[in-house]
């Protein structure tokens, strides 16, 4: 199986994924948020680009059964229901509802990959599930890492890192040069990924802004067997 | 100071230099053979994108000053006199000259960092010394990996990772996500260089075509003081 891995969402524009598999990776927070949500029963996760598109696409919905979710600058959006924490999508909140999401980051990577055979979201905290179902499907896989500020994010990296290490347990695999590197610092910091984590930028700053639990919740391998799917723009439970 | 990590030539594109030092590194082997050609008291490098704008330039040149090296696919280019082996700029071949030079990646690299306020061109064999001259200077910093079919190279990665290593040593440095990534993976294989790099897909291919004493001149760290510095298109020594 060839992996490659691509460092940031930008970096996903131009490339021809047809005939692969792509796992799309935002550690923190937004693939781990839609991961939680859809474990917790959450109909579906609409993955949306803007705040004013947000919020005109939820005009048009049963406010009984939609809620609006994401961040700007880390933080609640004005007017939504939800922020970008895991931690808010229990299954009391987002059972049987579509969440209208949109982040900085995570959903723009999402977005950059069309073309692609299957889309999956992959997180820590459903790593070993994502790892069974592209290895059953066979095909090549793009890992892309959404990042940060349009910079490559070790947090997203290191998860990339763990995939491959795992993929690596079940077939031959050939990956990149930054898949290697990825793969070889997930290996040597798998019992502490927290304290590999600690001069990523993206971790400082979750850190400066309170988002401990998060982070820890974030970093809690294989804790569900949920994998998130993208189908014609909605994100759904394989 | 602050340290910011390109992983390819191609991600240079756009960025804004100015006030920044850059810092070029293509260690396989375009500016390992710029180091060793001005090392070896070529006069000049003059870096060219096109194998036909080199022959151009050539035809307007004094013959018996002027040598055309490079690369197509890592093998000489038909009718230059220089292949992109630093195993072939011995003084007694370029001393005094001018070496109009086209490779894949190394002179695109070199050309798509206009707007800096120096650029250098650094290697294992001199990092030291580019480190000195940097640490010296004293602005923020942007290291270039040229990268390999536009792809990151962990060969040029490992070398980034080497400078901020040996930067730290000197000041207090911030770097990025990948500058923290490269920095460890250096620190963590600085005694076997070679050995870190095995994986690494531009090596194995060198290898395949039979240029191991070529890569192991190149891992030779700290051989020479000489820092390439590109001026107005030309590569002279600093």
């Amino acid at each position: 199986m060839n992996i490659r891995v691509v460092p940031t969402a930008q970096q996903a524009h131009g490339i021809d994924f047809g005939g692969h598999v792509v796992v799309v990776i935002d550690v923190l927070r937004a693939t781990s948020v839609i991961t939680t949500a859809l474990d917790n029963g959450a109909h579906e996760v609409i993955p949306v680009k803007t705040i004013e598109e947000t919020q005109n696409i939820n005009i048009a919905c049963d406010p009984t059964k939609t809620l609006r979710g994401g961040e700007r600058n880390a933080l609640k959006i004005e007017g939504f229901d939800l922020s970008n924490s895991p931690l808010e999508y229990s299954r009391k909140t987002v059972e049987g509802k579509s969440i209208l999401f949109t982040t900085t980051n995570g959903t723009n990577a999402i977005n950059n990959v069309g073309g692609a055979d299957e889309v999956f979201l992959a997180c820590f905290r459903n790593a070993e599930a994502v790892v069974n179902l592209v290895y059953e499907i066979g095909k090549d896989v793009f890992l892309v890492c959404a990042g940060t500020e349009g910079d490559f994010s070790l947090d997203d990296g290191l998860c990339a890192g763990m995939l491959i290490a795992l993929l690596k347990q079940k077939v031959e695999v050939n990956t990149d040069d930054l898949g290697l590197l990825l793969e070889g610092f997930y290996s040597e910091n798998k019992e502490n990924l927290l304290g590999a984590l600690s001069g990523c930028y993206h971790v400082r700053r979750l850190f400066t802004l309170g988002f401990y639990d998060d982070i820890k919740f974030c970093l809690d391998t294989n804790a569900v067997s949920t994998v998130p799917i993208v189908k014609d723009g909605r994100i759904l439970r394989t």
